[in-house]
C-alpha cells in the first residue's frame, strides 16, 4: 500500500533522531531552560532576521494556536479567520474553550482577502450596536493554507496594513511553513513573514520533527506567555527535546532542504495524477495536492493507494488530498505512476 | 418624537408596578425562596400544561441563554443556531465565554429548517474527522425570531424529531414569546412549546415586566441549575421581585392580553407604513415590523419618528425595524399616520 | 415573627419606588444610554470627588465581582482575597468560571493585612518556580467585610502601598458600603476609597435599592468593560431602572442617611442582645451583628425571632448573624427587647 | 557536578529510544489510531487487570490533570485536593482555566485523610447555603504525593468509600506511579489502584519515557474524552510515539524494573545523606528524598552537587529535595558519598 494521507505518518528526519540518540543521557534542566533551547532560539532568530524576537517551543498545532490567541485577546474579543481556517474547523473548539469566538470571513482558495477584511472591520465599527458584539481582536491566517495555497507577499502586506489601521495583531499559523517557504512560486521568505506578522509559528511536527512548533514573536510576545503555556498544558517537562529538534532543523538549512524535497515530490505527484486523468481541484504549489477522483479511479486505487477523502461527491467520486513530506521517496511516486499506467 | 425603536423603552405594566408597591415592605427570604416565586411557578406550570416542569427566574436574555446552554453542554459540545440567532450576533460572545462554539446554519426568514439541520447532522457524523470537531450538543432557536417571524407547529415538530434522533436537547429562546403566542397566524400554543421543547423561556423584559425571564424545563432541567445560575451571576438577591412580576403577568391571562394589544398595534403600524409607500422587507406577524425606507422617507421621519436602522442601503435608504409593545398607544399610531399623510 | 436574617428582605426605599412609579411610562433607550444613568453617574462622581471616574451599573454582587475581576486579569493571573472573602466562599465559583484562581490569605476579623500581603508577594516572586504558578494579578477586599468589620484608613492605605509596589489593581467590594460609611468608628469616606482603590462598587441591593450595584473606576476602567458586562449577562435592557435608583439614592444624601439609620438600629440590637446575655462573637460597627447564642437562648427565640446561623457549635449553641437595614423599624427592636425580657 | 534536581533530566530509557529508532520510517495513521497504541493499551489493561478499561495517551501531567478533571466535572463543580496537590500549586491554574475551583483540604505528609474528607463533605451538604457554593464534584490525589509519600491500601480504600457515598469520582495522579509501585513499603499494586479509582494515570515522563502519560479509566471514561483532549491541545499528531513508548515500558515488566532501580538508588542516597548529618524532613519510601541541609552543608555542596531547594530556612539552611530516577547511576551515588566524606 502506498500512503499519501498526510505529512505526519513517519517519525523524524534521521538527523534529528540521531541527535536525540547521542544526547539521550545528558542531563539538563526542565521546561526549556537548557542550552539546546537557547541554541535553537538563536538560530531561529537569525533565520528570521530578528535578533530581538522571543521564541517559544510547544508540542502541537492546536495548543499553539490556542495559547497564542489566548495570549493576545481580552475576554470580549474574538479572532478573525477564514471560514476554512484550522482553528475554525478541526481543533474541537480549542479557541472557544479559551472563551473566544472565531469570527469568520469567506475564504478564497483558503485565504483571507485584505479587501474583505477591511470591509468587515469598517462595517463592524460603524454598526451602532457593535458594543454588544464580540470585538475583533486579532487576525489569524495559515500559510500554507488548509488548501495548500500561499499568500503572495503583496497580499500579506495588504492584510498587514489593514491590521495596523485597526491595531489588530496578525498571527500566521505555519504548521506547514517549510513547504510554503520551499514552494516554487513562493515570494514570502521567513524574513518577510517575521517583518509582517506579530506572531507566527514554524511547524516542526509536519516538517521533519517528531513533534514541536516554534512560536516566534518578532517584536516580543504577550506578557506572561510562559505561564500561559504552562496553564494550557503546553510546556514540555523535557523541554530540551524541542530545542534539540529545532536546533538540528535550523542547522545548515536542513529545514528548507527537506521542505524542498517534499515540494519536488508533490510536483511529480501532481504530474502523475494529471497525466492519468485526475483534474486538479485547486492548484497548490506546496506539498498538499487536491485532485478530483472519479468513481472508476477510486475503485482502481482501492487497496493500493491511500489518500484522504476531502469531500465526497454525489456521483461516487471525491475530492482527494494527497500529501507528500520530507519522507516521501522517489520510488513511492514511481510505484504510483506504474500503478496508474497499468 | 414618536419612538418605535424597541419593545423595552417603558417600565412595567401598571398592574405589575402596583403589586410591587403594595408589597414593598413585606419581608421575604432571598434568592427565590419565597411564596411569590412559588406561586408564579405554579401558574406557569399550569399555563404550560406541565405540572412537573421546573421553572427558574433570571434577569435578562443573554444570561438566560448562557446559563441554559452551559447547563446542557459538555465542554467539547457546541450549540446549533441559525446564523441570525441572537446568541450568535448580539450577546458579545456570552456562549463562547462559557467555552462553547455556536455552530451556525443558514437562516430562512430567521428560522432554522428541519431539513438543513438533518443534513448537517448526518454529514457531521459521517465525517471521519468528526472526533476532531466541536460536537453538536443542542439546538437553539428563537420564537419569534430576530426577524419577527414564527415557526409553524409543523416546522417545530419536525425540528423536534431531528433533535430526538440525535438526542439533542431543543431550547427555544422566547424573549418575545408573548408576541408570538398572540400573533394572528400563530398555531403554536404555550402547551405545544412545552411539549416540543426541552427548555424554553418566557420573556418578561419585553412583555410587561421591568425585567425577568422565566426558564421552563418541562421534563426537568440540568442537574445543579440553581448553582450554575449563581455562578453566572444570574440569581437575584431579592428573588421575590421576579416571582411577583410573573405572578401578576400569569394571573387572569394578563401576559397574553397585553401581547395581543402589541400585535394589534403592529398590524395597524404595518398598514400605515405600507399605505404610505414603505414596502415590507419581511412579512412579520408579530410586534416587530421590518420595512424598507427610501432616502426621502428617512428624511421625512428625521427628528419626528425614531426607529432602528437594521441595515443601511447603498442608495441612502435603509431596512428599518419598528417595534410595538404592550405599552404602545393608539394615539401614537394615529400620530404616525397623520405625520405620514402630511 | 421578627426577621433579622439579612439586609435584603424588603423591596426598595419608598422614595426609590415612588420615582419608579412616576416615570414608569417614560420612554428611554436601553442598556444605560439614558438620562437617568447619566445623572446618577454624575452624582456618584461628585460624591466620590472624582470628576473623571467611569461608572457602570450592574444588577448584583456576584456578577459585579466577576466582571470587574475578569476585566482586570490576564488569563494566567489570579485575584488575592482573604479566605473569608465573598468571592471565595459564596459565589459558586464565579471567578473560577472566568478562568481565574482565587489566591487566599488568612483573614483577621475578615480583613486582609498589608503585612501578610506583602510577605506573600515577596515570597511569591522570590520563588524560582513562580512562573509555573498562578500570577497574583489584583487584590480584592470587602468593606464592610463579611464579618461586618471595617478597614481603618491607615490599613487600607498600607494595602494600597503594597499594591502599588507590585502594580496590582486594588478592588473593593462594597456590597454593604453604605453601612460602612455610616458606621460610628468609620474613618474611611467615599472620597478616601475613591482615592485609594482602582475599582470599587457602591452596593444598592442591600442599601435601599430593589437591586443594583454601581461600579466606580476612579481613574478609568479596563478597556471594553461594557462589552465584557454584556458578555457576562450583566447589562440590563432597561438600564434606566438602575440609573434611576442610584439617582434617587444619591440625591440629598439619601444613601448615607438610610445607612445611618441601619447602623443605629444595629447598635441598639447589639445592646439588647448583650444585655440579655448573648456575648458578641466579633465586635462589628456596622449593620451585621454576630453573637453567640447558647442552646437555651436558641430555644427561646425559636418560632419568634429569625436570624442566620453562621456556625453551629458542638454544644447546641450557634454563632448567629443578625442584620438590620434601612428598613428596620424601631418597633421591631422594641419587640425583640420585650421578648427577651419575658 | 552531580545533579539530583528532578527525575526528568535525561531522555528516555535506551530500550525506548532504540525502538523509536527502529520504527522511525514506518508509516502510521495519526492521533493514536495505530497498532502501537493498540498494543500498549492492551498491555496496560492486562497490567491493571482491567480488560474493559479505556486508555488514552497524553503528553504531560498538567494537560492530563486538566483534561480528566474537565471531563468529569459539571461547570459548577470543583475538585477536592490536598492543599499541597500539584494541581493546586504548580500548574499555573490549569484547572481554574477550565472553570473549576480546586477545593483544598489540609495535607498530612502530602496526603488527603478519609476522615477529613468525610467531615468536609458532611458539613458541606448540611450547610443551608451550600447551593451558593462550588459543589464538590470529584476527588484528586497524587500517589506518590508531592512529598514522595504513599497511600496505604487501607487509606485509599477508606477514601474510596467516602467517594462512593457521595458519588464522587476518584482520580489518582500517578506522574511518578512507577516509583510508588516499586517502593519497599508499598502495599498498593497497579491492580489495587485500578480497582479503587475511577481514573488514574501512569506517568511516563518521569519514569523512562521521553514524555507521555497513560490515562486509565477502569470502568470507562467520560463521554467524548478524545474530543475533549483534542480541544485541550492534548492529542499528539504522531500518536504512535506515545503508544510505542508505553508498549516498550509495559513489555517484560520494564516499567517496574526501572522504577525499582530508582527506588534502590534513593534508598542509598538517603543513607548517604543521613550518615553525613542531614536529617530527613519527611521519610519518603520513593525516589524523592527530602532532607534538611544546614548552612555549612549547603556551602560544601555548592558547585558540586545540584538539588532542588524546597524551602529556604531563616538560618540559611534549607529543606532540599534530591530525586533519583531510572537513569541514576551507582557511580553518581558513590561520588556523592566520597564528596561528603572529604
Amino acid at each position: 500500500m502506498l500512503y499519501f494521507n498526510c505529512d505526519y505518518m513517519e517519525g523524524a528526519h534521521p538527523a534529528v533522531l540521531q541527535r536525540l540518540l547521542e544526547t539521550n543521557l545528558e542531563q539538563s534542566f526542565g521546561y526549556g531552560e537548557d542550552s539546546y533551547c537557547d541554541r535553537a532560539k538563536e538560530k531561529i532568530r537569525q533565520a528570521c532576521g530578528c535578533p530581538q524576537a522571543e521564541v517559544f517551543f510547544l508540542m502541537g498545532g492546536t495548543q499553539t494556536n490556542a495559547a497564542v490567541i489566548k495570549g493576545y485577546l481580552r475576554p470580549f474579543e474574538g479572532v478573525i479567520a477564514a471560514e476554512s481556517g484550522h482553528i475554525n474547523v478541526h481543533e474541537a473548539g480549542a479557541v472557544e474553550a479559551c472563551g473566544h469566538k472565531v469570527l469568520t470571513l469567506p475564504q478564497r482558495d483558503g485565504k483571507l482577502q485584505a479587501e474583505e477584511l477591511s470591509l468587515y472591520l469598517e462595517a463592524f465599527f460603524r454598526d451602532p450596536s457593535s458594543a454588544h458584539m464580540v470585538q475583533p481582536g486579532m487576525v489569524y491566517l495559515s500559510h500554507p493554507t488548509e488548501y495548500g495555497t500561499l499568500y503572495r507577499k503583496e497580499e500579506l502586506t495588504r492584510i498587514r496594513e489593514v491590521c495596523r489601521s485597526y491595531r489588530l495583531p496578525l498571527f500566521l499559523d505555519g504548521a506547514r511553513l517549510g513547504y510554503g517557504l520551499a514552494a516554487d512560486r513562493a515570494d514570502l521568505t521567513l524574513q518577510d513573514i517575521a517583518s509582517l506578522c506579530d506572531a507566527f509559528y514554524i511547524g516542526g511536527t509536519k516538517v521533519g520533527a517528531l513533534f514541536g512548533e516554534a512560536v516566534v514573536f518578532p517584536k516580543g510576545g504577550p506578557k506572561g506567555f510562559f505561564t500561559l503555556m504552562k496553564q494550557q498544558g503546553a510546556v514540555l517537562a523535557k523541554g530540551r527535546l524541542l530545542g534539540l529538534q529545532f536546533d538540528v532543523l535550523f542547522t545548515d538549512g536542513l529545514y528548507l532542504e527537506i521542505s524542498r524535497h517534499a515540494v519536488a515530490m508533490a510536483r511529480r505527484l501532481k504530474e502523475i495524477l494529471r497525466q492519468n486523468g485526475c483534474p486538479l481541484w485547486i492548484d497548490s504549489p506546496t506539498n498538499q495536492q487536491f485532485v478530483i477522483l472519479d468513481r472508476a479511479m477510486r475503485d482502481r486505487l482501492e487497496g493500493k493507494v491511500s489518500y484522504e477523502v476531502w469531500q465526497e461527491r454525489p456521483d461516487g467520486g471525491a475530492i482527494a488530498r494527497f500529501a507528500t513530506s520530507w519522507a516521501t521517496r522517489e520510488e513511492d511516486l514511481a510505484a504510483l505512476a506504474r500503478l496508474l499506467k497499468e
